[in-house]
């Protein structure tokens, strides 16, 4: 695997996930995997969805951009095939509106599922209506120049998390969760059987059994020295 | 009325307020309750709900968290009485994701009526759908370990406000309001006048009428030297 | 022009954009307007919508405002002409709940278009239901008190842009812009040629042509210097 | 214990802390309180000295101030005895210069040991030179009216962290801590015992030995399953 | 005058407010002279100083930048005369390190007085070590591009405040003022009679006097209806 | 390379840059690194140093910790040989005071040169009087629990930014940067250029010749469209 952050180049062919593995992801939401995976993968909470209810699984391709310049959001359109997922980052905080639209349009038509941006996005309104999934840091109108070289498809560190091209991207109301590409099987597995095992919980729990009987907490929280005490009687 | 943030103990029997003075509350939307009890007991706006058209009134019962971790509200689980919201204060700042959808079927199964909570929750879109009402500072996927204590039925600071078990909990879009469990019926009361004058008012301004004339203020203005002067003619 | 943040006045009479030209930027969105005044004009990400899918289109009245005081919310309504957007800022960063359903109701009454605040607002579902369109830094049921002066129809420095009274406000899901009054017919016929150009450049990207190319980009990124390598075959 | 945040009061005489017990706190950093009280009682990091160096050990008497309004600052100064620590609350996020040399040459001339104030303070080089102690959220040079009531010497939520008048302050550089007035002696107590055990602690660790065999972690750690691995040979 | 944010320009002579006048501003600091213009003209109090004691009295000259792009702080270098303090302000939220030793060493060879920047600076030691005077809004090592226009000697808005090219600006550890060049003569003479008011003032403080009756608050407060109760008898 | 945060595991023996490479980097500052390695490596600017002047320049042993939760920081001591820099990255945001003097006097001991910290740092007057260098994102009392497995030397991202274990790292005032084990020598050697050509451009500067000369912007920047504009004359 090559470094984070190299600068100036655009790399053509990645590896991906196997794309049927990245399938057995969708049924599950990103809380899920993220606690499958032992609890990695997460962005930072400050990406959020553009527009309520949107999701996406897919596979990674990644766009490292300059604050207030969007060039390189239009070379990694090239390499974008059916199913990918537009990962972008900038190498400093910003919040301009990166991308809208024009790419959303671009990018679906060439058979792009989403987009994942460490920066701001516009035209929202018209991204819901085109159901075009979105994540980001910010929402502003403001648009960006094409002046100066970033990267395509290499490692990205995108809302704190090394984003590497090819990787499983899951996304929804929770936030971005990002599945290394050699473990998504493993992944897929994992939440497969954590999803059979909360559903048997989730009916004990809504016939009012306890959490604390259900996963037999009450003696370590003796142990960890919890003390009760009878307030008011009532 | 015992200390804030008390560690390690989870009082069983609390003083809730009545029954019957908090639903009188119900019918009011935060900002009025805010006002009628002399601009007062709002948390920051920080927290906020995590689905649109969330609302709840109920008693607090509390859990004080600490960061990453949410043992605590699984044994507050077992002190919810019907119509109890759960308040979860953190003893650090933490956006982790430390209640979703299975804690909220449980709490729903013991006759718990919502949740507030200085930190993040996720599983937002299964909460929508369940329709159970939460506030939060976050959303997060990011899940938590059960490993240290802290307590419950103890005075917290959740959003920078003392609540106090068994005080009652008024929360819609604009945000939450604490009424101490002894002023619920004074504060119900001064509610029900506020919106009774509120109406007349409303309709004055709905007609033209000013603020400035509906509520007196030409000459508050004038004393504190306020001069008008006449720009273009138009 | 007189210059901005000036104490303790309130203007009368103002010069305001021709009412013709600025209903012609009424159809297009911020981003597009932003664009075509050549990327000036927008405020700060942070001043967003109230309620989803709010838009207006009209010419500023504006508002300078004391922290947790909105004396001048009033005596702005005097001001307000049909088509007016009251655009308030404050003379210290504060997001007390400035503005509600009492003041929307009093504006609306006047002809008033909507609100933009570099401060909070509340009763923010009545807004929604009202449709009465609002822009603000945040949510917060915390009234304010009338005791200091601001003053109205002054030049204000809101959400870090300068508004002069009489300007165009355009402002939807994206944010806000405002186009300064002389300006206006300029904007708008700006506008109306980018978004034919937008049209064409549109149904091309739809049909799977590159930006590399719709745009021409290839040639500069060649002597910028990116290095496009190949990886993986796939 | 009354309630916090009760408005237009003024309360006159409070229960301090005991003098000497208060003094034994004073050798110890915030951090060693901090612990010695069972990790409890901190303020939240954003209230910050205004000068480096400034530490101050003394007991509280409380201000609850309206956004941009330091009336209550003045209010303050009349309860002030030699060795207070003026604790001073906003009922709304405020970054307004509350406070400056003036009113610090006024609380010195009563006996005050210094200020922690949830909110900003102005004229830091003189604050500085006066050596009087002062720990806020802002400097900002921006100052106040002093139009709208708040309280004086009632139960205020400073940083997040509940503080009643008479309680024990104590800061430095780490932040600010505070100790109930009932437990002073035997959190002065703890603290005196935990820094003994340090110190033997410190000269092991500063001989070369590690923390994990210090503390005797190596069991635990192998318990909760960590592994290690070799890596390159060096 | 002409508007804030034009792009594109550098205006090659500005007029100066006077500089006998801005010599008068020089022995107050920021508070003062803030207080003595009608508390008005401050910067947001995120524009901090880069190193402790800094402090500059001097005119505006302006510059607009883009963010990631420090390319007009060299055109506005061309600009500078003796006494000016370069003013930066930037078309978007951005932290990078626009300015460091290189164009502090150019700064004062043309005899720049000092920099104001709505953005980041570098090289801190070595601008303490010159003793050249800077506020801004980080510290970030991170350079910048040369490759988008801005503008030079246009009104900007500057931590949410305008400055006019010619404007006096007066900077210490409080933060950042800025005094309209056609008012610098009368807010001296201002702020000289608030000194001297000040210094009889402090003279009663210090003796031991209260605010309440220096300042002849009590009548107020009592009106206001503050209620003084007494609380322990000590 | 392997994979960024891979959880529960510590590796003994790391691949160190050269040290001799390694102290080459030792005279330049961070800002002049970053550019010598093409404007990349930079950490946030919100990691800043814990005490003014703090220096350092070394090779990284790394730790990721849990929120609330330092016990790796203790494992990591382990791995520490002369001159190493401890690089913490924690799985969720976090300003709890994860390391004080006692962990200091520890590294110290091991021959530790320093810290970097993506949370919260303690002892600060302590840390400075000893002169041992940290870099942190805030400064808080509050201790942590030593409970939950994280990891060390494996790839973290801190500040957002990727270290990997034996990276070289340099932090001083204006931030931290981090130079891959296999670039040291080249961003070395490039850093002697750099600092060689700006050696003769501050000599050039000083003498009062502009930027736009000694770096030959005029051409650029009237190709770029910049219009000068006389304005008054004076």
């Amino acid at each position: 695997m090559e470094r984070a952050g190299r600068m100036g180049v655009a790399v053509r062919g990645i590896e991906r996930a196997d794309a049927g593995a990245v399938q057995r992801l969708a049924p599950f939401g990103v809380a899920t995997i993220h606690e499958a995976q032992g609890r990695t993968g997460l962005l930072k909470p400050a990406v959020r969805p553009a527009w309520p209810g949107a999701a996406v699984c897919g596979t990674a391709v990644t766009a490292l951009l300059q604050p207030g310049d969007n060039w390189m959001l239009h070379v990694v359109a090239e390499m974008i095939r059916p199913g990918d997922v537009v990962v972008a980052a900038c190498t400093a905080d910003n919040e301009d509106g990166m991308f809208g639209e024009l790419l959303a349009t671009s990018y679906r038509a060439r058979g792009g599922a989403g987009l994942v941006i460490d920066a701001g996005v516009r035209d929202v309104r018209a991204l819901a209506a085109m159901r075009f999934p979105v994540w980001s840091r910010a929402v502003h109108a403001r648009g960006t120049v094409k002046a100066t070289l970033g990267s395509v498809n290499v490692p990205v560190v995108c809302g704190g998390m090394l984003v590497v091209p090819g990787d499983a991207i899951v996304a929804d109301d929770d936030g971005v969760v990002v599945v290394p590409r050699e473990r998504v099987a493993d992944v897929a597995a994992a939440a497969e059987a954590r999803e059979r095992k909360e559903a048997a919980t989730r009916e004990r729990l809504a016939r009012g059994e306890l959490g604390l009987d259900v996963y037999g907490m009450r003696e370590a929280l003796a142990k960890a020295g919890l003390r009760y005490e009878d307030g008011v009687k009532n």
